[in-house]
């Protein structure tokens, strides 16, 4: 399975694509910039161009985005929420499995505990994706932990819905 | 000048098209939904699908779309900011001029006063379009509101941008 993570941002939108199997690994990572300076329709219209070209070229059989919350900052979380919304959007147009994992869960299924700090998070995405170096920027690692959290949690989730929903 | 007005929601997301001009008349007025027990990226996808088919056949010169905020329910307050982006997105790539106004300026400019009841808006919409029944349902009321507003704020609004801009 092909799982593009994203970590949606309006200002810094990380994404890192991997491909499953016996030893995962990182096909793409990298960040989606809106600048600060333009009106916010104009930078909404820029992300969901560069979402929908990402899509597009990597043609990913699950998309994985982080679940968002309201923070601490009413206004970044209002402009998150409005990037996870047009992410969300362009992804199930895509045809791809859509799915949604909180920082909680990625840090679980990743590092093992869901409270672990974001350094160990970035190694052990490092360490299970073979990579020579710390995935950087921050977010692109984000995001391919999004990924891996899916790699990891999909086949589990889709046999509990063959379960319930009466196959085998 | 033609202007969609869009009240952004996820399960009810009102529109409305207003001609300006010395006496404005309603064009189009409706609701989109989606349904409540689909999954989210799947809702956010189908409205998407619609404003820019809303956005094609109209072809407004501007849309003025309700700016979003933090409410008392934070599961609403995000997926209506979820819907926002997207709309706001769809919106600015159709080329139209996009302006965002608050409740409160909407209210301003259609009933003289921003704490104005949701029921004298309505009857001012009907007025000011001279139409035969209140405008139904709420959420297209609203729109063809923020429409209103935009006709009413636009003219001024670009003077000041062309003086502070240093034409004439």
């Amino acid at each position: 399975m092909f799982v593009l993570g994203i970590d949606p941002g309006l200002s810094r939108c990380g994404y890192g694509a991997v491909t499953g199997g016996r030893r995962p690994h990182a096909v793409a990572a990298g960040v989606l910039t809106t600048p600060r300076d333009e009106p916010l329709p104009d930078r909404l219209a820029a992300l969901d161009l560069e979402i929908r070209q990402l899509l597009a070229e990597l043609r990913p059989d699950a998309v994985a985005v982080e679940r968002v919350f309201f923070q601490t900052n009413v206004r970044t979380a209002m402009s998150v929420g409005q990037a996870s919304g047009l992410v969300l959007a362009a992804a199930a147009q895509s045809g791809a499995e859509v799915a949604q994992y909180t920082p909680n869960e990625v840090k679980q299924a990743v590092a093992g505990f869901g409270a672990a700090p974001k350094e160990q998070v970035q190694r052990m995405v490092q360490s299970l994706l073979g990579l020579t170096e710390r995935p950087r920027p921050a977010d692109a690692a984000d995001a391919l932990a999004l990924a891996l959290c899916h790699l990891a949690s999909a086949p589990l989730a889709r046999r509990v819905a063959r379960i319930a929903g009466g196959g085998r």
